[in-house]
């Protein structure tokens, strides 16, 4: 099963410590590195764990399309083909069935899509997706639920979050032994009461950890942070919270002060290889021209490999040239920042001085880009 | 200067040792990665150092136009701009002038050209050539050259030499310092006795070593063979032999016993981003759909990271999902055994095995692929 503890708290931030089935501890509030496809982008898993990774997330939509969720179980499980003994926590593919695939039809039994790769025809059903999960050997799996969009209406919102509850109570029936724990997702769009009655119901089907999905979807920040306002404080106290694919430090920041303890996002991964790097003074663009013959590195002090080694002229021209080499660099960078941002934020609540951290690092990071 | 001494011989096989005016070793027979645009591709500097290269090739063409090689020396050298302290030759250029600029012109003078990049125009002479590998700051730097196109009539490859001798004066001229080695490289095209005349004509000229260039360039192997088997006895003993964008492993075994000390060729690092990889008992091609639930690394007993740590079946998994991490896995096992492959020959030329080492290395590959 899964263990997690609360070991400090500062306001509503709280400073805890998971450890998984096979025996992984995470340290939390914890940040995890998105791996599509059984790859965080460009990095081996020897450089994500020198990163300080104590767990990734992994998606069920594409190993399942690619190469597929048996295949994986044949070669040995997620952990062993690629070769990452940390943890891994595994999204139920609901995300990415409604951003990604061609065509899709939700039924009370399930989603019917096709594959974005080749057109092939899917219908997922909430059992479907828990047996994926299984074969791919996670050591957390998340509910299959309706991905609601943003806008809705309250009666789609509500009926689509009644839906993901029903999903909710068969992905828990159809769990098979205790190797892989199992996270509930609370939806209900911006509306405070759904959201609330889902979790409601989710808890009485009872779940090792509780996710927030639908958010960070396109409504507003002020939105998101109102919604997470009123429900972070409903969330279990002695499971782990989990807001699903947010987001930017400042996010991160203010998730933990609301009281979240694990997040996800493509931002670091996906920001490096466009060029857009993060730093405690702000982000840069390793295109702009003014770094041309800049030899110093992405953030004075960082004591990632890019920054130890390399300057932002280097960096550029890699860039510029379209080097595979930049897209690993880059992407080394942002992940240790969002990592040691993490430490960091852990080392604040620990230390009772979460809101003075907090404070600092707002100053910082609008000092503007360096 | 460049210290180069012959430790050992096996018929016409040298085994020997280079080491440059920065006094990095460079132990020969050596094959040289190519860094064309101030990266191995998908490489960091430290990965290459693992793999144990000791010297790899820049590409002068590509790093004038991009960064620019005033950029370079202003960053402190390629050496540094890269991160790579081990010893760099830099071409000269004229092979990606003639090879990939859009329009070329060549005059007395130099060549004329467009960049193939934004299409802009450049004139290179000579002296130009020499000062932007000073300015670049390799520890062996190559004659501005015509690489000669295969087949050319007899009068247009005997018209192009004598043009690479004349130019061949202007860079020896034209060199300042004792920092960077200069080489020579001979042309004549398949003309045997072109070849002859194109080395007495540089040796009078005298350089710190000598290269056969327009070799592989389309012509039969068995006259890629000949030549060299005629012209290789007439190269000087006591100075470095380099045998120019060469090649298959093959090639490296046939160049070896006709008493070529360096070599550097795209085609492990290519071949690797195009799925096709080399081990002892033939070439594969990742992608091939029997190796989909194949557990085996690469190549059994293979000691570099990718074969370590990953299995034939996630590999052609990234390859499929066109991941990143893909390109860099195949290309650590390439280099890996083309590094190999060059140890190995050293070792049997200093036991004075090659021969049968030679015998044993063509049963093996041609086993058939595993
Ligand atoms: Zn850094
Ligand atoms: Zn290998």
């Amino acid at each position: 099963m899964l263990e997690f503890r609360v070991v400090a708290r500062d306001g509503r931030a709280r400073r805890g410590r998971l450890v998984t089935a096979r025996g992984v501890t995470v340290e939390t509030p914890v940040f995890m590195p998105v791996g599509t496809q059984a790859t965080v982008k460009s990095l081996s898993p020897d450089e994500l764990e020198s990163l300080g990774a104590s767990i990734i997330l992994g998606n069920t939509y594409h190993l399942y399309l690619r190469p597929g969720a048996e295949r994986v179980a044949r070669l040995g499980g997620l952990h062993r083909f690629m070769a990452w003994h940390r943890a891994i926590l595994t999204d139920s593919g609901g995300f990415q069935v409604f951003s990604l695939a061609r065509t899709r039809a939700v039924e009370e039994e399930g989603v019917r899509f096709q594959s974005h790769i080749d057109g092939s025809s899917h219908f997922i059903r909430p059992e479907t997706a828990m047996e994926i999960q299984r074969l791919l050997g996670s050591d957390i799996a998340m509910c299959f639920d309706e991905c609601t969009p943003y806008p809705v209406t309250r009666d789609y919102a509500e009926e689509s979050m009644r839906r993901t509850v029903r999903w909710a109570e068969r992905c828990r029936r159809s769990r098979t032994g205790d190797h892989q724990a199992v996270f509930g997702i609370v939806q209900g769009s911006v509306f405070a009461d759904l959201r609330k009655a889902c979790l409601e119901a989710l808890q009485e089907i009872g779940f090792e950890g509780y996710a927030v999905g639908s958010l960070s979807v396109g409504e507003p920040k002020e939105t998101m942070l109102s919604v997470l306002e009123e429900l972070a404080p409903c969330l279990p106290e002695e499971r782990p919270r989990y807001l699903m694919g947010v987001g930017t430090p400042e996010d991160l920041v203010e998730g933990v002060r609301l009281g979240i303890d694990m997040f996800d996002c493509v931002m670091p991964t996906r920001n490096a290889r466009n060029g857009a790097l993060f730093t405690s003074s702000g982000n840069l663009q390793i295109k702009n021209s003014r770094f041309a013959d800049d030899s110093e590195p992405i953030e004075r002090g960082c004591t990632c490999y890019t920054c130890r080694r390399f300057s932002r002229a280097y960096l550029r021209h890699l860039f510029l040239a379209r080097e595979l080499l930049a897209y690993r660099l880059n992407t080394l960078h942002n992940l240790h920042y969002y990592l040691k941002l993490m430490a960091d934020i852990r080392n604040a609540v620990e230390a009772g001085s979460f809101e003075s951290w907090r404070k600092d690092f707002y100053e910082r990071r609008s000092g503007g880009s360096s």
